[in-house]
């Protein structure tokens, strides 16, 4: 029993009816609005406006005055965690997020304790209190955190990285290592998505930007394995609040199937996959989350709508289907092009739900 | 009727029978072995190395006098066309290719006109020819392109790019001028493989490193529709001699049945892809080339060799194989895990072609 004043997302997300397909955009709190960029000057850095939850709120705000869009997302990072950890994250800028301290040895991982959310992650804690207040139930707030393999590359390789030598060197090498990390992740991310589900988000999502760098059988072993775990026990820790959760995968197309069967609520499809093909492999176990290229929004108005059409009718009749790009959206994007995007979903999707 | 002392390559590519699974590596020649790395600097720098033919032909050499490989492959560069083209390249350290000229216009697209091999790039056709003679037949000699897609990528970003913002804004915002451009490249890519076969080489690869950015219907229409023009016109043109041709799509999983229908002769795997299921995707339309994860060279022989093992017995018996990485060595791979690598194929695939 949602007190949700539009629950469009949530119902999505359960396969159930819907008037039209909802939509929120990945990065929808980013520098491609103006307002953002002005709040993340107030707060300094990147990381003081994560900190900051009054800043962190406004920013998860933002977008939703301009867009009817169906869902608010938390405004925060994915490495939080390795840095409550006491890694000593920092982010600079068009280079990204370096540590302080590197996770290579059996040793390191030892060190590492698991972050108690509601002390050393407080301040995330505080953004989702504050943002749902503000909210007023008006949509679903979406709380996140990174998949165990996607934040334990971070912490191996220090920084980002293309090739993931440390990380993916350690699959061969020294997996014993590789899998106490991603234990310890992934108890970490579970613990702090059910602190964040109990400050009142109304949905979560796995972000596993790194999956697709590893080969099937890799993937299976280091990456789904612990989402799978961090599903289950959220799910089983959320039971009375039916909390759905997304798993996205960036660059796991392949693997469909396998995310499917984790028991997660959504798939989230990057645009390397045809939404149509994801439905007719998955079937209708799952909802589908996606998956507008976002190189369209650099297009016009008319072209924007007819490849928003695109998507919805590859993905065709009926429920399931939560409207999204691919991957977040650029920075040089025009806002305007973002209210074309948000407005052509709920007006060409009505069709799809008679 | 082959020359060649070692055909193992050629018949894989045809899907014959072979003793062994014939073996070679992407970017075999490069900056894990010291002796390229003592040729690089003998030439100054990387593009320089490319454009003399006995610098180029030395480094070819290199890897096959350290490994028993069942191939060599041309020493050069995907950016040599448009470098042709009058672009200006260079090759700035740790940050990759930059041109002078960027394409963004029809009217920048106009001014570009198609390279003639044996004058603009006559460095690269000498070196053909002067590996074929150092060859003296031992093993194949593979010639490549880049896609045109992918060339395309460096023309309009003007450099190495993660989000393409220019190039896939041309997708949905110029698609015509985009269209000419990517025609011009298949036009000139075309007479440059023509012109590599007329100077030796026994194989052909194009190179599709950034397809997988696309989404499905952009990938058909902006990277594999040239790729499969390429391919029809090379083979037109090299009928008698009967050249493989090898398509390559980096992150092109999703599309093997596609890749496969164009009339290539073997489809590149990247490590995303279980070949197993790759093969069993594609039938046996075309051979299978790839696809050991670079990241197992970092661990020690016995991890290399059982992994080796795992790809061999995945793809199973039977004619149709190449063995290589998924993508290119890292330059950090010690030189004798490749031996290791090469060696296990060799000895581990005799029980699948008995």
């Amino acid at each position: 029993m949602t007190k949700l004043k539009n629950d469009r997302l949530i119902r999505a997300l359960q396969r159930k009816p819907v008037d039209m397909t909802p939509v929120w955009i990945m990065r929808q709190a980013g520098r491609y609005l103006p307002e953002y960029r002005k709040t993340r000057e107030q707060a300094g850095n990147f990381i003081k406006l994560c900190q900051t939850p009054d800043l962190a709120c406004e920013v998860t705000l933002q977008p939703l005055r301009r867009f009817p869009l169906d869902a608010a997302i938390l405004f925060s990072d994915i490495l939080t965690i390795p840095d409550a950890m006491g890694l000593g994250l920092s982010v600079i800028e068009k280079q990204g997020p370096r540590f302080e301290k590197v996770i290579r040895t059996k040793s390191d991982v030892e060190k590492l304790g698991i972050p108690d959310p509601e002390s050393d992650l407080r301040y995330v804690m505080d953004a989702v209190r504050l943002i749902k207040q503000e909210l007023d139930d008006k949509v679903p707030l979406i709380g996140f955190a990174g998949s165990p393999w996607t934040v334990g590359t971070y912490m191996i390789e220090g920084a980002s990285s293309k090739e993931f030598s440390y990380a993916k060197g350690m699959i061969y090498q020294d997996p014993d290592t590789l899998h106490r990390l991603l234990e310890l992740l992934a108890n970490s991310i579970t613990e702090y998505l059910k602190a964040q589900i109990d400050a009142g988000v109304d949905v979560v999502m796995v972000f596993d930007s790194w999956g697709g760098a590893l080969s099937g059988s890799a993937y299976t072993e280091f990456s789904l394995q612990y989402m799978e775990k961090i599903v289950c026990e959220v799910k089983q820790a959320s039971n009375a609040k039916d909390i759905p959760v997304i798993l996205f995968t960036k660059g796991g197309g392949m693997w469909l199937d396998q995310i499917a069967d984790t028991g997660c609520n959504a798939v989230g499809l990057d645009w390397g996959v045809d939404i149509g093909y994801a439905r007719r492999q998955i079937g209708d176990r799952v909802a589908l989350q996606g998956n507008l290229d976002t190189a369209v929004l650099y297009s016009n108005p008319e072209r924007i709508r007819e490849e928003v059409g695109n998507v919805l009718q590859s993905y065709g009749h009926g429920d399931g289907h939560v409207f999204n790009l691919g991957h977040g959206i650029h920075p040089e994007i025009n806002p305007e092009h973002v209210a074309v995007l948000v407005d052509a979903v709920h007006e060409l999707s009505k069709e799809y739900h008679q």
